[in-house]
């Protein structure tokens, strides 16, 4: 099942949850008693056994693409999304050569954060403000949704606790990351700079290991690799993030990006107004973001 | 005014929002309308008006203090807590002299996260877990509450954006603040390891730029300094923060803690099962948890 955020055209105001049925239909929750995709992720199975009812129906009440705009499956989380770093050696190396690090590889996965209010539509602008800098990078990622909560998951179990996945980019301002002491956090939240979505698609539809992801900018492919060659594997991310700390339904894990970013490129290249952003995962759907 | 959050004893699993009238009273809220101190924040001047006027009234529904049990004033934020590392001089020179590093001065302030759930309640216990680590640290540290949301607030506006003022201690698991690649969100995140409170003074009824911190540990001063030792002032921070990145009312912004925590210690100190950790700022309160 694929779950999106949509409000309608025009504008009301009011977002509704509901199930994407193909490339042209949405299936209309307004009846389901949930208002939200969170609300859905935290029902656990019996809130999907009563989706699954619903888009069964012959006449299910739906709702054409055409007469929407989508948002991010969850537009506002409850907490900041946990984003992982180096989570591909290619990348990692492409760091450590770029601003010529001996590195040692990582024994623990990098976790760092991007403020709530990042969080942007899947076909959202992304506002450019050559004030801030002109360093804007993208970083395309598998979001992972938590859907049963816990402390100190095992490896074992951890993808048992996952709800489904959904398609992010960390865009990042580049050299803010640099400037805060090492912390990468200021320059991982600039408004807008999360793009999700287009929808969820629930764990039982999709194997996360190896999925194309790819980034490309005015069409021109600039990240192409698979899941398959994640570093820390999403379950050891969640034993790990989890470790002391409560994992909650509705937390979002986006899972680092591979090689082919912006500042290791030679010449470094970096987004401007006008340029087209593409965030693809297979299996999930494909961001589509201007630069504003 | 000096807002609390607490719930009744024995516990009912409610909690409310109200006014810390002095040492063994609160003025319960009930009747006001508001059930969260989030929801007065969000109320702005009207609602502290409101307050007010209940607060002035002779026949005020009060309760004991000894009849409840304080909770952090903000018991679950809509975003992470902001945090700001090395931000006193002389911590920032114990620190790099413990690890040994050659740092210049800091351009820009450090910022970073804890998750939602780490928060505690100012008298609350805190996780133990040996199997974490053995080197929990301890960080007193001046909280500052958004009142008014903005985004590219300047310094000469940024004090008009305070709702009020908290005591946070940032109390940190030392070694796995240092295992993932040089981020701290993780050993910065877990369950129970950001206490505050007891209250939010408002703004009006305290200066911040010369208030006492100190933190103790069973009884013992480890840190005795002042918020005019700050190096980066509370203007800065905000402006700097909000820069392309939207503030909301309510959000936290912890502002870094002076020297005298225990890893630069010779030798190092750690927190043990048992022991009372004591973390005061002069006007607003003192929290006392014990490490569990």
């Amino acid at each position: 099942m694929k779950l999106v955020t949509y409000s309608k055209i025009p504008a009301t105001g009011t977002r509704h949850p509901g199930i994407l049925l193909d490339d042209k239909r949405i299936v209309d929750l307004s009846a389901s008693g949930f208002t939200t995709v969170l609300e859905i992720i935290g029902g656990g199975a019996g809130a999907l056994a009563k989706l699954k009812a619903i888009a069964a129906k012959s006449d299910a009440p739906t709702v054409s693409l055409a007469d929407v705009k989508l948002h991010a499956p969850i537009p506002r989380p409850a907490k900041n999304v946990f984003c992982v770093g180096w989570n591909y050696l290619e990348h990692f190396e492409e760091g450590a050569k770029k601003l010529e690090e001996k590195r040692e590889l990582p024994r623990h996965p990098v976790f760092f954060s991007k403020a709530v209010t990042a969080v942007n539509d899947p076909y959202g602008t992304i506002p450019f403000d050559a004030a801030i800098s002109t360093s804007l990078d993208w970083e395309v990622e598998l979001g992972v949704i938590i859907g049963t909560g816990g402390k100190n998951i095992s490896e074992a179990d951890a993808m048992k606790h996952i709800f489904g996945y959904t398609v992010i980019n960390d865009v990042t301002w580049r050299d803010v990351q640099r400037r805060h002491g090492g912390q990468w956090h200021k320059g991982k939240s600039f408004d807008g700079t999360c793009p999700m979505g287009p929808c969820i698609v629930t764990a039982d539809q999709v194997d996360p290991t190896n999925l194309k992801v790819a980034c490309r900018v005015n069409g021109v492919t600039k990240q192409d690799s698979s899941t398959k060659f994640l570093y820390f594997k999403i379950e050891r991310l969640i034993a790990e993030l989890s470790q002391g700390m409560t994992l909650e339904p509705g937390d979002i894990i986006s899972t680092g990006t591979p090689e082919g970013v912006g500042f290791a490129r030679t010449p470094p290249e970096f987004l401007k107004p006008g340029d087209l952003l593409e965030t693809e995962i297979e299996g999930i759907g494909t961001l589509r973001n201007t630069i504003g």
